[in-house]
């Protein structure tokens, strides 16, 4: 049915793209916001550092009385106070004296550079200088890094440990982000069944039940799993019920042509469906419905491929939904073997980085797991190819740059 | 003091990986091992598939029915059954016979090879079909991907989505993993307050708390943040109470050489402290304790050089706590400016990828949280280079790839 009409992967790509409703906002403590997308943008209440600062330990000095000074011709200072981090000291210092100062604390009034203390010895309250230092030398002054009302954060950014330190320097304590989107994932196949030693005629393990629910946490989103023979009512009746409370539908099988794939039919019965199989390998047997304005990503049974569909018309998806868009790190290496392919399909090439190389695994059939243990990155091959030389260089994506 | 002696960097990270003691093993539910690291080989209960079975949605036949055929010499063979998924035939196909089946189900009795649905013609129970087929031809046989027996997983791997996936199909429900190293991280300085508006005279806000935080979860461990004012006893009495309760200490500030630096003073009056001071760029501060056999991680209090200490020591010490060992990936890029470093020093520049190019950012001072923000990778000058010209090829490290 559908082989006649093979949608290109990146046209699927682009029109599941249109398709994405973003999530959401809500605002939560700074505390929990790690591996969060930012819904909003942070203009600072302050200045970072708040105000001039040592940067260096050592001994803050009026500059000038330094000029001309090294270690051959050194020259003394009366110690006036000490500074540590966190105190501010009320003496206004003045030609002739230093005060001591500590990494990080604010320079004193009248000071105007830092002495580093491999630079000096202390006696009593006698300080040698054996260096000279311009004016600002050794301070960092407020606002250096930024300035109160100075945009620091975009919205749209995951956040890590950077921006994390960055909004909290700002002033911030709690920050707006997407919501996590909500997934129902519906694993179909009558022969599936839960891990476990004995398995009996025509069961096999819901391996899937697994992949996916991992896969999706990997797109920072929250997955509910869902498991459903091969019947058309009891789809049809988890599709209704699961489409009113979650964000998007998942589901694995049922999506090729046979008579027993009921999956497809169910989608169409209660929405649209524009894509149905892509020029993809492995991966063919892909569907994207919409029904009631929400996207359902409709996988292949087949654990690589749905794998494999789930790397190139999901994951970037669920991003999405909350706000992030990224460029994904593709990198270069090149082919240890030939690899033929097929003008206008896409090629998803299960593959180990070597070095310089990347050979691609010799692998029969789509349902061979194995493999993607095997590997540690895809070769994919651009549909305007049709196949990649020995030794040529071609794109690699490493499966660990895929997580977000 | 520590400045005669810093330590090459490479030289501190063995130190490091020779002291740490793995976290003990824990059995938890596979549904629960996403990002864990499994303690234990896995050899499969299970053939993978269990059964021999249909790769495609067709009509399993003898396949010698079918020699010498062709869509211009088409055959006929009699429909005698239907076997979808989760379902198993009972019935010995005969030659001249063919049933119908379901991509994944069972292969019947006799039968040899299936036809693909695309090649053939129902009308009532006759099925006329218009190629030939070789034995086994679209058959994924029992065992096809890994057999009963077979050790499919080794130890000491991070558990995904393919690895989860291949320990349900070997017939596990429950996995052997190591312990998440529990770490106190404690915050020192006495001028730290949590973010707020509106700061006052020396405060300044404590971003540390955030990012060490956020870089501990992003190792797959669990931190409790501390935090102290810059005080021995203080210190003395947080270290002994986290000693006891947890797998490694992590502390920022209080590392260099001023009166005012209490953390290592401390660390040297309870254990041993093998390390103080790198030659490390940012991060020269750094230190590393052995104390009632814990490693402790004494990184700067300030936020860049605690960052690239943490990236450098902390982050593969903790994977490695937790039995993972990985090579990161490091590629290759064009310096977009001449980077002049020093002989035996290791520089941790930040830098932006832009294609085939790698730009450092132009930044002043260790405490420019901006650079991180703005920045998405290290170049790594390694010790033994003087630095990197203009167009010359350097290491990069993006910070993506760091997370585990």
């Amino acid at each position: 049915m559908f082989l006649s009409k093979l949608m290109a992967a990146s046209e699927a790509q682009k029109l599941i793209n249109s398709c994405l409703e973003k999530s959401r906002i809500e605002e939560i403590p700074l505390e929990e916001a790690n591996q969060r997308v930012i819904a909003q943008e942070i203009t600072s209440y302050l200045n970072s550092p708040p105000f001039n600062r040592s940067a260096m330990d050592g001994y803050a000095i009026v500059a000038e009385d330094s000029f001309g000074h090294s270690e051959n011709n050194p020259f003394q200072l009366k110690l006036v106070g000490n500074i540590l981090a966190g105190q501010k000291s009320g003496h206004k210092l003045k030609p002739g004296e230093a005060i001591k100062i500590a990494t990080g604390a604010p320079i004193p009034s009248g000071a105007s550079a830092v002495v580093m203390e491999e630079y000096t010895h202390e006696e009593g309250d006698t300080i040698t200088v054996e260096t000279s230092v311009v004016p600002g030398e050794n301070i960092s002054p407020a606002g250096e890094d930024f300035k109160q009302g100075d945009q620091v954060l975009k919205d749209g950014q995951l956040l890590g440990p950077a921006e994390l330190a960055i909004i909290a320097s700002a002033g911030y304590d709690r920050v707006k982000v997407c919501k996590k989107p909500k997934i129902a994932v519906i694993i179909t196949g009558s022969e599936l069944v839960m891990p476990k030693r004995d398995i009996e005629g025509p069961e096999v393990i819901n391996s899937n039940h697994f992949t996916i629910k991992s896969m999706v946490e990997s797109c920072l989103s929250t997955p509910d799993m869902f498991h459903s023979i091969d019947n058309a009512q009891q789809v049809e009746q988890l599709f209704k019920k699961l489409l009113n409370e979650y964000d998007a539908l998942i589901t694995t099988g049922g999506t090729a042509i046979s008579k027993g794939d009921v999956v497809v039919d169910v989608a169409q019965k209660l929405g649209e469906v524009p894509i149905h199989g892509v020029s993809l390998r492995p991966g063919k047997p892909f569907g994207f419905a919409q029904i009631q304005g929400k996207p359902v990503f409709m996988l292949s049974g087949f654990p690589v491929a749905a794998m494999v569909q789930f790397d190139v018309f999901v994951r970037e998806a669920l991003l999405k939904m909350q706000g992030l868009t990224r460029d994904l790190l593709v990198i270069h290496k090149k082919a240890a073997r030939k690899i033929p392919s097929t003008l206008g399909r896409t090629d998803y090439i299960r593959a180990k980085i070597e070095g310089p190389l990347v050979r691609p695994l010799k692998i029969k059939g789509s349902g061979i797991i194995k493999s993607m243990v095997d590997s540690d990155s895809y070769i994919i091959i651009p549909e305007n190819l049709e196949g990649i030389e020995e030794g040529e260089e071609c794109q690699v994506l490493p499966y660990h740059s895929l997580k977000a």
